[in-house]
Formats: structure tokens, C-alpha cells, sequence
């Protein structure tokens, strides 16, 4: 067996030509220029507060549990029946107004929320197709379409970050004329404590969005994808999903969530329910080539975390941990005066991030000065620029909270700002 | 949120239109039919020796560990790299003739090896193309090509079932004539006691392979799919695999193996290793969309099981509890008298199956009396023709051992040897 000397002979396909290195693996490379560096980029959990010992119990029940260990053996392609049945309780208990059966009958369980993602994208659309997202938008999500050759579209947004109802009427109208319209096969965003942007979306946004489309007559399969909904601070976000807000009932929607982000990322579990009844057993046919069904052991051990209240009891450890995070970074970079610099973000509510948008003039993006500057000055951060899904902004920012400690927040925010102050305004 | 009322105005995809239900699904509903049904369907593994206390030691260690607990924490799209360290021993033992550390950059972890599969198909494939399979081959691999659109032919095989090398000649002549062969991007088979035949290649069947596709100027890249290869009887099978077979230096080639077939089908561990270091690349940028990284904790207990002996002892309770759920078997169905009536089988040396060819003229298919009369007699099979990439019979059955205990597969050989009985030889 020889790799080094030979080159590639191999002939790809479409898919395999177009597949490439993640833009973040840039970073990373670049990361490597300096070990002392304090990663506030990745979206990781915080490794203080993992629930060690609620896994360590739910093993132990499983492996108390009378009978064959049937948790080590193949589970069904579409997931684990308890499991659906926890999931879909918890999902009910968030949004009482939702039909538990239907939620129940709809639900399925993947190797973490981004494969149901895949499975989405892979049965919905074409090369060449278009997805709309939001603005902006989760970059894995983003480069995943690109790798199936699919395009993104943003929806328009305002100054607030608000979904804008003229621009994006005028988008719609705008893709219906230039013929556009036919090519968009779905509609994708993150809608609670967004990944990158911190932001959830308001009941008006939702329904505004779903007149808007109605409108177009684009009734197109809907994605939410709620990863961070129970990563809030203090209280959940008031508005509903699309499967109970009015304006949807027409719209085939499929809703994913995950119990590994707010849980433990290395368990990789994801929860998903669609309301369409053929989307949901295409994907269920293509999952059947991909895994056959997620790991059945991961799946037992989420039932016992999840009946034995150990789920609730880590939102309960890490929701005020997250809080106080957001808390440590947010006010460094304020008492280094930020702000002042022209600097602008808003304080999330819940989630893992900051996003930051830099004083007018200065580019921030991954082959900026500024983001060198980081580097050589040991702070790491994902430019903005991944986040969109056409017209990226280049002053952009996104500050990830949820891996380091209060301490290392801390000096990762007085290395950020001192660059920042470097730079300085930018403004005349 | 209403589901149940809606017709579907989903568009799909070319992938999504033409993804089906498993045609073992059809096997299934059918088994409905029936509650006292002995399957000796599916390919599962041995209830009663599934590794619980390996799996608690390992989850035991992992929370002893001091420091962070990153077991539960995101980890590297490629796999850890200790496990894909372990493994790379653990094949370098099987195959000492490898160079360790080919083997290890080459590798990387997946969710079962049946990931690897797709992910090599996904990079590989466009919907048209044609891929070499065994004969008779991996059902989910060749029901996974359909998914992809591409089609799958059969190496020809002669009576004993081995590779017929002037027939394969023949074939690769006309294809090249035809300008099929233009459409060839991989060939496929399974090595080691086959799923399903029980059969293993020999070496001399390894190197007319490579020579005849050499000749025909087809190095086509090359999947060897090893998933049991560690589930030998008594002793090892002797041929090396194509990373080290003579004439296969040429061929761009990936190895796929996994943890969970001969361990503990719940955890879904795989492990593949490439000689083409583009080829891999690729897999692993898909990889990234489809979940960036396989359950970092399910890795981790690998480690833990792997370098605490615990695979080994498994493998060693397994392989004769294996061997003798066989023997069982494949007495219950000579003492009925199956060889008299015209059946046929060969006694494997290893896996989980037995492969069987029914008297000429019985038809053993899906749709055949005599599935529908196992049924009813409470017992489920396979039939082969699911197993067969093109031009397939109606005469063959797998049988799998693994599962069931010693009493219940007497029961289920005695049901089924009832039922032969019954239709008797089929001939005159």
C-alpha cells in the first residue's frame, strides 16, 4: 500500500468534483500559526459543565435493565419508538398548542440535526436549484448546499435584522418575473438563538414570511431548524415553530432539533418531525443507505437521560452557565470600549454567540488584515462572511461564548478589543 | 400541525423521486402476517454475548479519566485520531505486511462502515455510471447504488461460486466494445465470509481480478468491504486484502471495516482506509455535510474497548458461540433431509449467514409460494434474488445465524426444512 507518491486517477463525479476543503478549514490552518491561541469560534459546548455523571447513570440503567441488552443491537432506521415518543413529548411541552400524534407520527431521529439537514436537501433539490435562507444564515448549512451544487438566496432583512416585508415582496416578485421562481425548492432558517446571529424570529416575522410566500404561491418545503431552542437564558422564546403558526397550515414543513447541542455534542443525536408524509419517507429511504438508523445505544442512553430528568437538570446547570458567559465576553468588550470604537451587537437571549458588526470601512473577513491581526494576536472568531448565503457582508463577526472558561473569555475579549482598538475606527 | 388529511406537493428531487422503500420492507410487512415468526432474516448480531460489561468498563474509564471530559465534546470530521491509531494496528495485525503508517494516514472513522460506502458512491458516481459488484453481493449496497442511480453488474462466478476468469475476460471485452466500459467508476465486493454468500475471495481469485482489469485497462477504484473479516471460526482467512494483493498497486483502493458487526451493533463505529489521498479528501468534505464527525463518544469507548482488551475477549466469547449457532443450523437442515430433496449449501467458515441454492426449478423469490408458506410457518428468510446486482435467480436463500439462540434456530431450520419438505424436489 502505497499513498504518498501517486497522484489522483481517479474521476469523480459531479458531487465529487464539486466538494472542497469547509472555508473554516482556512482558519484553522491559519490557527495553527499560533498555539497559544483562544478559540472563541467554534461552536462548541461548554466542556466545564458536560454531563458526565447523567451519562455515567444512564449507562448504568441500561445495563441494569432486565432482559437481552437489546441497546447494543440494531435499532430501527427511523429511530428508536421511545425515544420519538420523549422527543415529541418535549417538543409538546414547549408548544402545547401542537397535536401530540401528529407531532409523534411525523418524528424521526438522526445522527444529530445535521443529517436530517442532508436527508432534506438531498430529496428536495437538484443542482442548480435554490434554497432561501435567512440572513444570516448557519455556514455548515451554507456550504453543505454548495457541495450538492445548490444556491442560496437571503432573505431580505432590515437594519434590525428584521425580516423586511417590502424587499422581500419585492425579491419574490423579482424571481417570479426573471423565471427564478420555479427553481426554489425550499426554505431554510434558524429560527430560535440563531446560529450565527443570535436572533430569534418574532410570531410576526413567521407569519409575515408565510403571507409573503403565499402571496408568490411559492408553498415551498419549509425547514426550521430549532437546534438552540432550549439553550435560552432566562425564559423561552414566545414564538411558536411553523408546524402551529397560522399562515403554515399549507406549507409541508419539517422542524429539526437536537439533543446534542444542549445536551452533549459527542453523542450525536438529532430529533426531527414533518408534516408531509412522502418527504418524510423519502428521507427515510435515503437515511436507510446512509446508516441504516442511528446508533441505537446513543438513542437508549437519550431515553434514560430523558425519563430520568438528567436532560432538564443540564438545562438547568448550563442555561444560567451560558447566561453568564454571554455576560463575561459581552462586558469586556464593552469596558474596552467597543462600542465607542463604532462597534455594534446586540445581547443574545439565548444561544452560544455574538454577532458583532465592525465600525463602518473595516474588513474584518477571513483574508483581512484584521483577522490576521487576531491570529498573531491569539483569538480566533469566525469571519462573517461564511454566515451568508449571496452579498455577504465583509464586517461581520461571530463571537462563540460556549467552550472557555469565564477566565479565558475574558483575555480572548481583551485580545479581540486590543486589535480592535488597533484598527481603531476606520472613520476619518 | 395536520398531516394525515394532506396530499403531498412536495417536488422531489431526480435522488428523491427515485428513492423506494427497502424491498426487504415488503419481507417485513409480510412478517406481520404472522406474531410467532423466527426470523433468520436480518443480518443482526448475538443477543446473548452482546458486550454490556465491556461497554461499562469503557464508560467507566472514560468518566475516571482526569481532565475535561472531551468524550462528550464535538471531535474531528476524520475521526479521533487514537481510534483511527488502534485500528490501523488492528489491521496492520491482521495483515503484517502493511506498512503502518500508509494504513494510518489513509484511515478514518465513520457511522458503520456503511457511511464509508455511500460517501465513496456519493464522490464517485453520477446517476448512469456502473460499478462492478460481486455475485452474489451486499443487498443494502446494491439497494444504495439504485438509490444513487447507477447501476451494478456482476463479476461472473462459476458453479463453486468463484470468479470465472474467462467469462469476467468475455464481459470486460464486450463492455469495452460496447463503451460501457467508459461508464465503469468502481468495483465492490466483500471478502471475508460474504454477506451473504459466507464466502470468502482467495487470493488466486484477488490477483485474476487485478489482471484482468488491468488488461482491460480499467483501475477502476476499488472498495473491499471487510465487515467480517474478524468473525472467522476457527482461523484467520488467509488471502490478504487488495492493500497488499500483488497487481492491485495500480488500483486507487479504500478498505472499509468496522467495530460494530463484530462488537456491538448499537454503537455504529466504522473504519476505512484509502490509498488515494484525493479520493479520501473528498469522502471526508461530504462527510463534513453529512454530520461532520461520527459520535465522538462512541469513539472514544472504542478506545477504551480496545485498549482495554475488550474487543478480543468479545471476538473470542463470539466466534465459537458463531460457529456452533451454525452447526445447529446446518445440522437441523441435514437431518431434515434438505440435501436429499436437491438443496444446496457450503458450510462457511466464518459471518453470519448461510447461503443456500433450492432444488432446480423451486422458486424460493419474494413473491413465491414458497416465501409466503415460510411465512405462514413462522419463519422468515431472505431471498437471494435481493442479493444480486443484475440477472438474479430465483432459487437462493440466506439464512443468518446470528441472532437467534441455539433452541429457537432448531425451531426456525425445522419450520423451514417443513416447509421444503413440502414443496418437495420440484422435479419430476
Amino acid at each position: 500500500m502505497s499513498t504518498s507518491s501517486t497522484q489522483s486517477s481517479v474521476t469523480f463525479s459531479e458531487l465529487g468534483q464539486r466538494s472542497k476543503p469547509p472555508t473554516i478549514a482556512k482558519l484553522m490552518a491559519m490557527a495553527l500559526e499560533n498555539s497559544e491561541l483562544l478559540s472563541i469560534a467554534a461552536g462548541f459546548t461548554d466542556t466545564a459543565n458536560l454531563p458526565t455523571a447523567s451519562v455515567q447513570r444512564g449507562v448504568e440503567s441500561l445495563v441494569a435493565q432486565e432482559g437481552a441488552p437489546e441497546f447494543l443491537q440494531y435499532g430501527p432506521n427511523q429511530g428508536r419508538p421511545e425515544l420519538r415518543r420523549l422527543m415529541s413529548e418535549h417538543l409538546c411541552e414547549q408548544e402545547p398548542v401542537l397535536d401530540y400524534h401528529d407531532v409523534q407520527r411525523g418524528s424521526f431521529i438522526t445522527n444529530g440535526s445535521q443529517q436530517a439537514l442532508y436527508l432534506a436537501i438531498q430529496v428536495l433539490c437538484d443542482p442548480g436549484d435554490i434554497v432561501l435562507v435567512d440572513r444570516p444564515s448557519y455556514f455548515v448549512f451554507l456550504e453543505m448546499l454548495r457541495g450538492l451544487g445548490v444556491e442560496a438566496r437571503s432573505i431580505p432583512v432590515g437594519e434590525d435584522g428584521k425580516i423586511h416585508q417590502t424587499e422581500l415582496r419585492e425579491m419574490l416578485r423579482a424571481m417570479r418575473v426573471s423565471g427564478e421562481s420555479s427553481r426554489v425548492k425550499a426554505l431554510y432558517f434558524v429560527s430560535y438563538f440563531s446560529n450565527p446571529s443570535g436572533r430569534s424570529l418574532t410570531r410576526d416575522e413567521k407569519e409575515l414570511l408565510a403571507e409573503e410566500l403565499s402571496a408568490a404561491d411559492l408553498l415551498v418545503p419549509t425547514i426550521e431548524d430549532a437546534a438552540y431552542r432550549d439553550l435560552y437564558f432566562d425564559e423561552p422564546w414566545p414564538a411558536d415553530s411553523v408546524l402551529s403558526t397560522p399562515g403554515w397550515e399549507g406549507f409541508p414543513r419539517l422542524y429539526t432539533s437536537t439533543l446534542t447541542k444542549p445536551f452533549a455534542t459527542g453523542l450525536k443525536v438529532g430529533f426531527a418531525t414533518c408534516t408531509d408524509v412522502e418527504w418524510r419517507a423519502k428521507m427515510l429511504h435515503v437515511k436507510a443507505h446512509h446508516d441504516f438508523g442511528t446508533a441505537n445505544f446513543n438513542q437508549a442512553l437519550f431515553e434514560q437521560v430523558l425519563e430520568g430528568r438528567g436532560f432538564q437538570q443540564q438545562l438547568a446547570r448550563i442555561r444560567p452557565s451560558y447566561a453568564a458567559k454571554m455576560r463575561v465576553l459581552d462586558q469586556q468588550l464593552r469596558d474596552a470600549g467597543l462600542i465607542e470604537l463604532g462597534w455594534t451587537w446586540e445581547e443574545p437571549a439565548g444561544g452560544l454567540y455574538l454577532w458583532l458588526t465592525a465600525p463602518e470601512g473595516l474588513d474584518t473577513s477571513l483574508d483581512s488584515a484584521f483577522c490576521h491581526a487576531c491570529v498573531e494576536a491569539g483569538v480566533l472568531y469566525v469571519p462573517g462572511e461564511l454566515c451568508f448565503g449571496d452579498d455577504a457582508p465583509t464586517d461581520t463577526i461571530r463571537l462563540s461564548y460556549g467552550v472557555l472558561s469565564k477566565p479565558d473569555l475574558r483575555e480572548a475579549g481583551r485580545r479581540f478589543a486590543e486589535v480592535a482598538k488597533r484598527f481603531g475606527s476606520n472613520s476619518p
